[in-house]
């Protein structure tokens, strides 16, 4: 790949740009740009931020993303976690003279931009593969319900309050007087309206007879179609004068271009959660364009992503907006829609820049209820019981880590949800490792095969014991290998060799060397010879210059086969003739 | 083992207890309680406590340890290093009203010994395996030599300079105009002789025809012989009016038992160090009773090591001491002395305890230079620079985490010194297991064995693609084989079959399953049939029920052989006749 292309993927794929993708672009983004609208308003609303700076952050990012990204079909912009994480982290900072909660947000996305950048340029994508699969299906569950409950407020017309979930459902209980009759029935209505358009509605346009591509569009239309009707009769009945909460005034065209605030004081309390932000943000991302790649056998590059994703942060961070991250709704629906290439971005760009220019005193009369509504039906659909269901069955530890996850980022918060949730999955990972599963095996008559003698039918000399360890050997579990090597000498009278089958042993570090010198010379001691088999070749690259091999009482064997055919040949049994 | 031996091993080498085991530990005891006088006084000197605790501390856990401990020869009371930590931890609180330091660090060793006994009680003994061999030496020799600088200034006859590396040095840097030069001729006096008694001494003996045994008694009891002089001096010449700082006053006889503080601020303050020394002292005490025990072909307990442990902090914090753990110069001089049982522990108690009853009056003129070239001495030879060359050349990895822990010990301190070093160790173990070692094998030539292609002479054919991965596959590695596999999908057109050989894999947890389906899935479309071969039985207990082998497109072969002789047996050479 040439180096250009490398960093700048518009190279490759702009060089094969023709007629027929623009045709299917066009369509993809016109559909794409008629759901973020309302989307953008809605999640700068999440974020605790003025709705314009959704819109914002819709455009720049996705013009970076088509320069600098891998996958075809992402689309980036602001997205319900991000964007609450973002209202949470801005909520609890200190915030230094002459700091908006605006200006901090932009700070926010710099931060996170550059630490995207580095982690690109330094290659350090593999980190966010330590946030395991049931850790962040349980992270993106509980930050739904979160979502969706902290909404429930714009639903009723009741203050802002925010927190974990026993603070927010307390604030709702303790305002519930507060509560405004119109917009509760504005606010659930469209509720309902929405729930019926994805799960009703398409039913009913399939016994129509309506072709399947058109029914998905009407469906993924059916927030537009809320927000046209709630804000023609929010201005048609002056419903904003009956107190039901209208979006406003939303400043008309591009704010000028502004930097972040470099205040040292602010960087350091945003230092964190930068972090956070980013690492999720970069998973999210990867989950999401891996998906769209698989479906149309593309690969994308993860170490590239950082640097797109940080592209499109710096983009929206001095766009005066907020962080941003690829998203699954607004992609999927890109993929749908048609999309072929990352000019669907751009054009959307384009679209949303429009309606920033053009549309906004439109938008005035938007009650903030619907908005709400929108955020509430598209985050549930994030809570994924099915994984629950099935993670409980397959691994226990797995479930468990998945639990502290959800209960930590329930009721305590975003923050703990997921560092708990690493740590957990890395703590249970240890212990597994560290009692590792250790076999006793025998032949498979007939074979050159050797299997745990508890599981298998197999035939065993008395003179040799071969162990198995099923696992590395390094500082967590040398002991316990020892250990188990001690108590099946005393159980074992009459061994004259002990073989190591080390099939399963990845690595042995240096505590772990200690424990083979050690073991070698207990068993020397006590006139058993100590042998080593099926040694792997990075592992022998390191034991052969540290002298072990030369204390060895025994011999290194190739394969467990050559170990018996050597130390007690009369206890096998021929292998067949192929 | 009998229930109640099981928590009181005293009642197991008390029932077998004799006239000749009486008389060794006799001697040894007298031995050790000799060492340990003055030693107790510099322990508690390094602590910042007044001498005399170092007596209290070095009874009861004796008779604590006879009782509950499990090893024959290991000998408790304050060591250098819990004295320092216990020094640093008291010189960082905030101590509430009415708590004096000796009150704090009675607390700390109740704390301490509750923690101890709870781990003990739940089998938590394999905690102190994280710490790794490399990690616990590197903060072993990093502490020698904190202390070591650290008592430079009673050499010298300097204030306390207490904190890291760099401080310690810049204290004695100001200070040195007020050094007193008679001081410094006594106490750099006592380390020369020290030094010498060590290294030079025992040459002079042996060629004076003295017998290996009373040789290494008088080189042991050259710290005895210094203190027995220079106390003389100090008396005869008044070295205290010359401003020679001497032990002064030490109450006589036993003092009351006392309660420590339950002040919960302190309590609070000192719950984290109190862990730390619980933890650190277990280990050093395992490490030293399993030395010990190898010696004598026994074994020790760790979990009842705890609760012996704990019992004996108990009594140290009951008895007005500080916290004590296993120590290894004691233990080794009880040891080569010729100590058989615990007993020799109790009549050392009893030793030690004479002493605080009628030696003490004598020991008001000894000067603190003296107790302080103990120590350094002593200390000294905990900085072990072999291991580090070892491990040099062993593992950089574990290397890489030695010398953090020996840097982090130096310049910042105790505390981040041990959580960085097994931080570091941990993280440089999930790195390792985040990027396996993945290797295509192919038949060992006449046998049922497969080897690495690229370090052994194959067999392999082209129909079918066998990989071998090392490593459990789990969330933090999953995406990184999936990656592999496709590459070498895309690199061998052709193929019609990949078989995962899963002899190295001990574990698939829920993100590994994941990644399985998914690369089923993706072959499937791409015309390549999926195989397990050699799937261990623990892991084939897990996949069975969830579905996974029903979604397989291939199957799931007990050997590796097998797979071939079913998938591509022209590609195979036959086995030998065993």
């Amino acid at each position: 790949m040439r180096p250009l292309s490398r960093f700048f993927p518009i190279l490759d794929w702009g060089r094969h740009y023709n007629r027929q993708f623009a045709a299917n672009d066009f369509v993809a983004a016109v559909i794409v740009s008629i759901m973020l609208v309302p989307q953008s308003l809605a999640y700068a609303m999440l974020a605790g931020l003025p709705p314009e700076v959704g819109l914002y952050a819709s455009i720049l990012p996705l013009v970076a993303y088509a320069i600098f990204g891998t996958s075809a079909t992402l689309a980036v912009g602001p997205v319900a976690l991000i964007s609450l994480m973002t209202a949470l982290i801005i909520g609890a900072l200190h915030l230094p003279a002459g700091v908006s909660p605006v200006l901090a947000a932009m700070t926010l996305a710099i931060i996170s931009a550059a630490i995207l950048l580095a982690m690109g340029l330094f290659r350090l994508g593999f980190i966010a593969n330590f946030l395991s699969h049931p850790v962040i299906s349980g992270f993106v569950s509980a930050s739904g319900i979160l979502i969706a409950v902290g909404q429930a407020r714009h639903l009723l017309g009741l203050p802002k309050a925010d927190g974990n979930l026993a603070e927010i459902l307390a604030g709702l209980v303790s305002h519930a007087a507060e509560m405004n009759v119109l917009t509760a029935i504005l606010g659930f209505g469209c509720l309902g309206f929405l729930f019926w358009v994805r799960s009703g509605l398409p039913a009913i346009l399939r016994r129509l007879g309506m072709a399947g591509v058109w029914a998905t569009f009407v469906v993924r239309a059916g927030p537009v179609l809320a927000v046209v009707i709630t804000t023609l009769a929010s201005w048609y009945f002056d419903l904003a004068a009956s107190g039901v909460k209208i979006v406003g005034t939303i400043p008309q065209g591009f704010p000028a271009f502004s930097l972040p605030s470099f205040d040292p004081d602010l960087w350091r309390q945003l230092a964190l959660p930068a972090l956070l932000i980013s690492v999720i943000g970069f998973v999210e991302t990867i989950s999401v364009a891996q998906t769209l790649a698989a479906k149309r056998r593309q690969r994308i590059r993860p170490d590239q992503e950082l640097i797109a994703l940080g592209m499109a942060n710096l983009g929206a961070g001095f766009a005066g907006g907020l962080p941003v991250t690829g998203g699954f709704a607004r992609s999927m629906v890109n993929f749908d829609a048609g999309a072929q290439t990352p000019a669907a971005g751009l054009m959307t760009a384009v679209g949303i820049a429009g309606a920033t220019l053009f549309l906004t005193p439109v938008l005035y009369y938007l009650p903030q209820a619907t908005l709400a509504a929108t955020i509430i039906v598209a985050v549930l659909t994030l809570v994924d019981l099915k994984t629950i269901i099935h993670i409980w069955h397959y691994s226990r530890a797995d479930f468990g880590a998945m639990m502290v996850t959800i209960a930590l980022t329930l009721f305590w918060g975003i923050e703990p949800g997921i560092m708990g949730g690493v740590v957990v999955s890395l703590m249970l990972y240890l212990h597994r490792t560290s009692r590792p599963h250790i076999a006793v095996v025998g032949q498979v008559p007939g074979t050159e095969h050797f299997r745990n003698i508890l599981r298998h039918d197999v035939a065993t000399g008395t003179s040799v014991l071969t162990v198995r360890p099923d696992e590395s050997l390094y500082f967590a579990n040398c002991r316990f290998l020892e250990d188990r090597i001690y108590a099946l000498i005393a159980e074992n009278t009459g061994l004259k060799h002990v073989v190591l089958m080390c099939s399963a042993m990845n690595e042995i570090d240096a505590s772990g060397l200690e424990s083979l010198r050690e073991i070698n010379a207990r068993l020397r001691d006590a006139g058993v010879t100590f042998h080593l088999s099926e040694v792997k070749g990075p592992v022998m690259d390191r034991l052969a210059p540290s002298g072990f091999v030369d204390e060895l009482a025994g011999q290194v064997f190739l394969s467990q086969y050559d170990a018996l055919s050597k130390l007690d040949p009369s206890a096998l049994t021929p292998c067949r003739i192929a």
